[in-house]
């Protein structure tokens, strides 16, 4: 369900698994564009989309008869576009969240929104997370993900349909590990890029890599996550990807922070778009706070983006924090 | 005791923390030109050295009445030193070792070599381990390390001798933890080298970065680590520093490699050296296996580099792995 880069990529991986694959595109002209040409030029520009993908714009008859269910929408637009869709998925069906984000508001997790909205057993829900550049995966570079699931007999199910030989999933009973990194790392990834932006190196990159790891398994853990997911391949491995990638889109912005841009000059060079990590710095931060959970890489983030903190103040406040255990 | 960069790095850091320093050079003519042009052209290029350091060739010189000792020499040479400079600690010196490796045929970790040379009580012994270029210390970049020892009292001794401002140690009571990750972070450097070396982008580069954290991870349980510390600044930090730097001897190496250069050929461009990671996955994979734990990177990348086998074959070996749970 979403026939964007991360939707197209997963439909992809289904098929090339073997599977047989319905993908919801929600403009039916890009649905008639997969299903003529195999390909999805807005999003996954140059990717030969297997045969055994079929497109449509109807939900319907996306989900009909269908017992795995991919979401793969933004998630801040989770809740709306499953409320369209309740009262079509199949009994019994795995849910599988691909949307990594806290909900702004409400404050829950991709897996508690798919509960709230559908009312399914949290059994039956599953989140698929990990270092997974979609233009990577299309070209069949290896990767590996994990698949969490309360239920680990859905987990390896899913963790076979995803198998694709160039594609590792691993299977994890910690949903909520798993949801919490993937929801964490943008707010990390800007820190590392307004970090570059000012001229540092690697030293403060990996420091503040580390650091906020500490941070997001902090919040993990307070949540009912275990230390072993976030040092995992959704936590330690996507924070690693999204950190030091130079084509990832919240460490351009943060370089663009650190170089002395404003949140509007930088916006303004995305066409008026924040990046993600503007956005979830503030959710994180409040579920952070809930849990009394300090966050202190996350603040400093919050405080540039949204309270006029310049970087290098910033800068200073987190090295003029006291010496402690690690 | 050690006038490489990372001893010249310390002994800065030591003297900007308001200390005063005696800083043992091998070389007399060094010493020399340490104490007379304030500067360390050879390792430490363009770095001024402060002049509460002063340098020297004699151990008895550098040692007489020290109670805290830093040893900055080679892993493979801290045994040899140890012991000519035995006898010259004075008693209850804290002996801080600032080196990284496994001790070849002994499989010792640098901390036990000290107590096996000098005989001392294992709680005077300290380990510092982190993501720490040194020449971006030197350039007062920040930076975050751990100082390691059993004894809380002199870590946290070490800890403020080290307070520059600019860098910030953290404390950790877990020796073997902040030894480990030091030890075996250069073989997956050689790993993500040899993947991009074949063209394999920040997906692949991230999973082997997690998958090697894990199994990493196993080895330091099995010795007696704590996670949490393998998830920090020695661990996580250091790894990622190391994997992901484009000046990392490590990665350029496996790089040549996976870009179809034999070993020799690869050595050959560095004047006959091989790079820590080639000499450390023979020690790394011995200590591994008298525990009994599995380590499929670091037998890949021994393999690789003195079995014969293709980079292209290593990969293909990998991802062959049965699927599981992470």
């Amino acid at each position: 369900m979403g026939a964007g880069a991360w939707g197209s990529a997963l439909a992809k991986l289904l098929a090339d698994a073997g599977g047989e694959v319905r993908l919801w595109a929600r403009r039916p002209e890009l649905a008639t564009e997969i299903n003529t040409t195999r390909h999805n030029p807005d999003y996954l520009p140059g990717a030969a989309l297997p045969a055994g993908i079929t497109a449509t714009p109807d939900p319907q008859e996306a989900l009909s008869g269908v017992t795995t269910v991919l979401l793969a929408v933004p998630a801040q637009t989770m809740r709306s576009n499953l409320e369209q869709w309740n009262g079509l998925f199949a009994a019994g069906a795995t849910l599988v969240s691909a949307a990594k984000g806290i909900e702004l508001g409400t404050l829950m997790r991709m897996s508690q929104v798919i509960v709230d909205v559908t009312g399914v057993d949290s059994s039956q829900v599953a989140v698929i997370s990990g270092p997974n550049l979609a233009s990577e995966i299309t070209a069949g570079q290896p990767a590996a993900t994990v698949i969490a699931c309360s239920d680990s007999g859905r987990a390896v199910a899913v963790q076979r349909m995803l198998n694709a030989g160039y594609f590792r999933p691993y299977t994890n009973a910690d949903v909520i590990g798993t949801e919490i990194g993937g929801a964490c790392k943008n707010v990390i990834a800007l820190a590392c890029g307004m970090a570059a932006g000012v001229g540092l190196g690697e030293n403060t990159a990996a420091a503040i890599i580390t650091r906020g790891l500490a941070e997001i398994m902090r919040l993990g853990m307070a949540l009912g996550a275990k230390g072993a997911t976030l040092a995992g391949l959704a936590g330690v491995g996507d924070l690693v990807a999204t950190c030091t990638s130079p084509r990832s889109r919240n460490r351009t912005f943060g370089e663009s922070l650190g170089r002395g841009a404003t949140l509007e000059s930088a916006m303004r060079a995305r066409d008026g778009h924040v990046v993600e990590g503007v956005t979830s710095c503030e959710s994180v931060l409040a579920l952070a706070s809930s849990y009394d959970v300090e966050m202190p890489l996350t603040e400093a983030v919050h405080r540039v983006c949204h309270k006029g903190l310049s970087v290098d103040q910033a800068m200073a406040l987190l090295l003029g924090r006291s010496t402690k255990p690690e």
